[in-house]
């Protein structure tokens, strides 16, 4: 380094030193996890990330699961940069640079529009982002829906950006549009090659079916799985199920997951919960060379909970798997307590008594007699891990708590992993 | 009983005995095993057994696997008899009765048509049938196809009935049709209401394809399975992607595999059976409430199949998987060795290193580093009971064989379990 990039330097470390307040603006939003219950699986373009069928999910609450992102932009920054979970990553990557890009195009939009001095100061900044998840990603959440969809709603109120945001969601990761909203959302497929048609839109907020709750049962994993990116593209190329799925079952499943959220009918709700289900799973066993996503703790809560609904003779649980073993179990609010101790007998905790049930206070149960010869057979400890009992909750917000802050007055994360 | 009765019985037998030898006529007849490459799963018509698709399969050979079936006809039995594998069963069971229905109408069709004596006294006489496997039912190897095969073609010879059976088989058991016929043989679906062109035809004989081998993998059930009647039937009432595959998939895949057969492309033909298999397992997904035949074994040996094609850079073996976890895994001779030592590398045999193989004889193979590096992760000791090597074989014969004869002198069976 010369002498004269080194006077440079600190001179300029003063300035900003002394503008510290004025120089960086900093935004600090978090956003939810979603389920679908109509699945989205396999892009027919794979850079816009638009989907070859429309989907469905339910937005699980924060309080359980959400990212947190913090977002900065300063003129003291000499570039762009991200850390994820503690640790930085390189912000080149495609689908980052996606986000950026279409959230600063909105930001010079408004700026020649409206003239902002803010935003025209704040464009010509490079950005900080921080981001965390409070689960584990370990535990096998679909954890970049809720990522990318923290992204682009932090970096759009540090912008001052406003209106139609899903569409970007959906460049970083293609659920990621479903969690810009809270409650019932679809992913309206969309027409248009350029993308712009391919949006999430809210069924119903999450306030419109109160009764309604979600366990998801993290399963001990036996191996590693395909990833959804490579796995959903296999599928594409080769299982002719898929195909025949997106364009002759999937619209009117649509159509009728909608009825059933309109109308809080559980029984279709949960039954097409549960089939559509199958069908994702049945199309990645379609897939060449095959995907199994299932493993057998999987496949024994299928078992438990098809056992559960006929002994009470109607559809009081249903389940939803994505691309791993976890499950995800919708029902009504009367039926928790004694769901959870099913699931109790079934899979009982090996040395995690105390952290095994995470979210949500759960009440005890007493199984009937008939419950527990449903249960008695072949227990598997160990097979879940932990549950966490959560429920439908709102999307993304801005936090107005400082303690949420992930950058601190320097723009660096506050804790590194 | 009184004395009057007591009289008639001991005078009857004495008269059968004078003239036993003209009184019951006796044949013997042995049939194959099939297994399908392109599967048959769900039927339009219960009663006629007609099938929602074509399918296709490969008959084994019976020097491995055969069912061995007497049947004797005497005017001194007093009803219709039936014993399976030791066990007297009843014969008024509709798909037995179906049979035996049908081959009496062609007798007595030849009858009326030739004016045969021996066929018009034979039309009065019941009939004793004794059948059994050469291999355990408890296997899992599908019986019911070689059983009716077997019953139908051993009716027929006794009957001295000719020309098209396998309609009448498929009466019995659709897919025993098929084994009505050596070497590749397809189940041509047809299009009439009354079934009569619902026909197995062979594609090629036996011989055609001298290099084809066969291994069944007889793998350790963790549990009891949906059986394939039952499960069919839900299929075709609840799996939207079971329609959409008989209606879409099925045809061009029955063209293709008839051109890899004749072509005897062996890539051609092991990829079609291996996505065949998997497309037929994700209708059984798509079911509802969902049906699992592939279990972690089944699984592993999926991937170890594919782990072993990838590292030879071509499709050297393809598995197939009928209504259970076993595994039908087809190759070229040259493969044998070698493969068969990956397997007992991946499923050691436990305490049955003697009875591990049965079958044709195999050679000795030493593993590759990169072979062994494919089969030395996680070895499941007991997930592969023992394995059958075979090959393609014949369709049903008549036995010269008296030491074959499952009947003696009086029409009761030989041996009794």
């Amino acid at each position: 380094m010369s002498n004269e990039n080194e006077t440079l330097s600190v001179a300029f470390s003063q300035v900003s030193g002394n503008f510290r307040g004025q120089e960086m603006k900093k935004v600090t939003c978090t956003a939810p996890v979603n389920i679908a219950v109509i699945k989205y699986w396999g892009k027919q373009n794979e850079e816009l990330i638009l989907p070859i069928n429309s989907s469905l999910s339910v937005t699980l609450h924060q309080d359980q699961l959400k990212t947190t992102t913090s977002a900065a932009a300063s003129r003291e920054f000499t570039e762009d940069r991200i850390w994820l979970n503690g640790k930085e990553e390189n912000i080149s990557h495609p689908r980052l640079q996606s986000c950026l890009r279409e959230i600063r195009r909105l930001a010079r939009k408004r700026r020649n529009e409206e003239g902002d001095e803010n935003v025209s100061r704040i464009l010509n900044d490079k950005v900080h982002i921080c981001s965390v998840n409070n689960f584990p990603t370990a535990a096998g959440l679909a954890s970049s829906a809720a990522g990318y969809a923290c992204l682009v709603y932090t970096l759009a109120k540090l912008y001052g950006v406003e209106g139609e945001l899903s569409e970007i969601a959906r460049q970083g990761s293609g659920s990621a549009c479903r969690s810009m909203y809270g409650g019932f959302v679809q992913w309206v497929m969309g027409e248009r090659d350029d993308g712009k048609d391919s949006l999430a839109k809210q069924v119903e907020p999450e306030s419109h079916w109160p009764e309604l709750r979600v366990l998801i049962l993290v399963a001990t994993a036996e191996k590693k799985h395909v990833g959804s990116t490579a796995g959903m593209q296999t599928s594409v190329e080769t299982s002719p199920l898929l195909k025949l799925r997106a364009d002759l079952v999937v619209p009117e499943r649509m159509e009728a997951m909608i009825e059933s959220i309109r109308k809080k009918d559980f029984k279709a709700f949960g039954e097409l919960t549960m089939k559509d289900s199958n069908q994702f799973h049945a199309t990645c066993l379609d897939t060449y060379p095959p995907i199994f996503y299932l493993n057998s703790v999987s496949q024994r809560v299928i078992s438990v909970v098809h056992q559960y609904n006929t002994y009470y003779g109607q559809t009081k649980v249903a389940y939803s798997f994505d691309a791993g073993p976890n499950a995800v179990i919708f029902m009504l609010e009367p039926t928790v307590n004694e769901f959870v101790e099913v699931v109790k007998h079934c899979f009982p905790p090996e040395s995690n008594g105390d952290t095994y049930l995470k979210g949500l206070p759960v009440g005890s149960a007493v199984l009937s007699e008939g419950l527990q010869s449903i249960v008695a057979s072949d227990p598997n400890p160990g097979g879940v891990r932990y549950i966490i009992y959560t429920k439908p909750g709102p999307g993304p917000t801005l936090s107005q708590d400082l303690t949420l802050d992930l950058l601190d007055a320097d723009g660096l994360p506050l804790q590194c992993a």
